[in-house]
């Protein structure tokens, strides 16, 4: 059978993997696609950078939108990244020209995914990003074609293997969120600019994918409740474990009576769950559905290896000609994203409050508390031991932090409370407010 | 389009679970797989049985082998079970008459895939079987389709809920195997005869397939080294609990330098492993490939909703034309499947001996174990209460259990040391052995 002929955009850390891997495995690769498959021309930003891969026989083209279009080309492999710009233009020409199109863009995939989509369908092309999601798991072909038969009530994970890693180091060696991530920057965990990824806008791009398969909904990143993992302190890991928690960066998307709900944010996930087990730089993605019960896929979320596997992935498929739509349903039969507002969500919290050590102070916190209708279930006050030590009269307005759990209620309730407790005045500082996520 | 006329033989759990699922997610299926998927026709033991399925419009047909020619079916889904017999006379059948067939039959699989694979591949006709390993879990799809680009070094997993369910429950509430058994068999997650599933043959069956699609070989059930649990005693998992290990039955594959490793049998596993954290009838599998790292996914591994969720999963994918080939390459290709005698698994062991407490006891067995030359890592002796409150007189040559964890060696020196101790005479009883298997 003819050689499907690759053109591959981008020659980063992702683009010389996938060179090496279809280097070293060119002939089984060709064996299980039922065709050779070759790379017939490339482009980058510096033809003359020293990348250690073979591209002899490999033609040079100078900018992505020509070989997006180049005639000689079935697939174009897009591995230049970000939103709009370059990468989008080349997707785009490449579409229009009737290449297939491999890429591990999340960025442009959750701005312009629809678009690009709709774009792919009408052309009978394949869109394909299994890279772009959480690395090297097969996490969009599962929702994709594994779950066909299900309909999927909630799917959450560990998005963001940056977050994941700090947050492992700081409960390991009970250091502090600033000193983990700079040992993230050292071991090029995390970029010199580390915000889109500790903000968790890296985890909502994925999981506004996800959501879109798994629901059969419209991608829409906007509608994602976003909260990064800057506020973590040693404390809260501390107070997670001694409630049997640990605390994870989560992306949770879910079907409620009201719309789909989509959230990024610190939750304490119990410790007997699979989740919870995950360590380091690893990612994990949990899908509930009614027929699977639930699955649990986890392995490397980035790296070039792990990317290269699944773009090597979405090749193989086009190469047997595969085709599923790019969303799991017809791009033009999603239905409109109809977002449950945060406010609505429920669930237990976790509560670290700096309360000042006087009379009065916790009667009025946990009056607030039932005033919202809140229960309490568990409370734990902790002194702090230079506290405890010093003469009775430097003590006793210095403020103690105080661990409180809720029983279920909503956002609203408790952000109502916490507000009013704030402005009691009896605590020092704003509260730090983190999710409980039940998880099977 | 045109709708794929399905033919269901069985209508077990399983089967009556796929005929709910299409009810329940007919349109959102038909959305997915790009055209209607209706069973035309359903064959079981008794017509007459109550099973609380909507049949009206379904043509019953009196046997497997007819359906499976039916001139109105495409594909033949095959839900009998069991080896040879009916159901693969059937499937014989529906391939000879170029009908698709989808099978959970992993018994049948394990004693003639690479046949079937052959005929089917010869006719052009798929032959899916993911809901015949690890229930709900999408283990084959990405051994043969994510991991394409990929070379597997290692496939391991627990692959019996049942094992799994009886080893939770004995460490979780020290109980011995015996009440664990008929407490898994009340709650029907264990057989009336259930010895297929304790003495590791169902997961050897589901590993023999793995084996295939991981490594390129043809399928050899028979060349897996298979030892089942009802040999674990709660002092072993409480032993596993204390050196920090949990206790799981696994199927392992590995490339060695001298061909394809399989074993099935109990094994120490690091508690901070993925795998470790799987409780219950929950199936779990982990693959350590080149590019991909380790992936590890997790689901229940048994039920009639997880089955019938992988069943629907092959189904789309015939409905949507995907073809790959039966193990990921063409069967006739599959090189015949080299063995590696399991004398020569190196690894470290765990040793539970019953220790006759008199002088020079324990210097005989530590010298036995130097001359094979394996280094131990840590001995607990632990005496048991009653005897040590027992008169001096009375307790001296009373055996006492030993617990040895030995550094790397090779199952030959392990056996030959322990086949002497026990000759050697200061020991009451067979020895408990159980490889450590170290876990990413």
């Amino acid at each position: 059978m003819e050689a499907l002929r690759l053109g591959l955009a981008g020659l980063g850390t992702v683009g010389a993997a996938l060179v090496r891997l279809l280097d070293q495995h060119g002939d089984d690769f060709a064996a299980r696609c039922g065709r050779p498959v070759r790379i017939v021309a490339v482009t980058a930003r510096d033809r003359a950078k020293v990348r250690g891969i073979d591209l002899s026989g490999v033609r040079w083209v100078d900018d992505p939108e020509t070989l997006a279009r180049d005639p000689e080309i079935d697939v174009f492999v897009e591995l230049i990244g970000g939103a709009g710009g370059l990468a989008e233009r080349a997707v785009r020409a490449a579409l229009h020209a009737g290449k297939h199109v491999v890429t591990a863009n999340k960025a442009m995939l959750a701005a312009s995914g629809q678009d690009l989509a709709e774009i792919a369908e009408a052309h009978g092309l394949t869109l394909a990003f299994e890279a772009a999601v959480a690395g090297a798991i097969p996490i969009v072909k599962t929702l994709r074609e594994t779950l066909a038969g299900n309909s999927v009530n909630r799917i959450y994970g560990i998005l963001n293997g940056t977050c994941n890693y700090i947050l492992t180091r700081m409960e390991a060696e009970e250091l502090d969120f600033d000193t983990c991530l700079r040992e993230a920057q050292r071991l090029g965990y995390a970029e010199a600019d580390p915000a889109f990824d500790i903000e968790g806008y890296d985890a909502a791009h994925k999981l506004a994918i996800l959501t879109s398969i798994a629901f059969g909904t419209q991608i829409d990143a906007e509608a994602i409740y976003v909260e990064g993992i800057t506020s973590i302190t040693p404390a809260d890991l501390e107070a997670a474990d001694e409630l049997g928690y640990r605390l994870k960066l989560l992306g949770i998307a879910s079907r409620t009576e009201t719309g789909i709900e989509q959230r990024v944010h610190p939750a304490m996930v119990p410790k007997s769950s699979t989740i919870a087990s995950i360590d380091g730089v690893t990612n994990a993605v949990a899908v509930e559905s009614d027929y699977a019960g639930q699955l649990v896929l986890s392995g490397p979320g980035a790296g070039g290896n792990a990317t290269a596997s699944s773009v090597a992935s979405d090749i193989a498929d086009i190469a047997r000609g595969i085709k599923v739509p790019t969303f799991g349903r017809a791009a033009r039969s999603l239905a409109p994203h109809q977002r449950a507002a945060i406010q609505t969500h429920a669930g237990g919290y976790y509560l670290r409050l700096s309360v000042y050590d006087r009379p009065g102070a916790f009667a009025s916190i946990a009056t607030r508390m039932a005033e919202h209708g809140i229960s309490l279930e568990s409370i734990v006050q902790r002194r702090r031991e230079p506290h405890a030590d010093a003469p009775e009269l430097l003590r006793p307005h210095s403020p103690q932090p105080v661990f409180l759990i809720t029983y279920e209620t909503t956002e609203e309730a408790i952000r109502a409370a916490v507000n009013q407790i704030f402005r009691d005045g009896h605590i020092a500082s704003a509260p730090q407010l983190i999710r409980i996520e039940p998880l099977g």
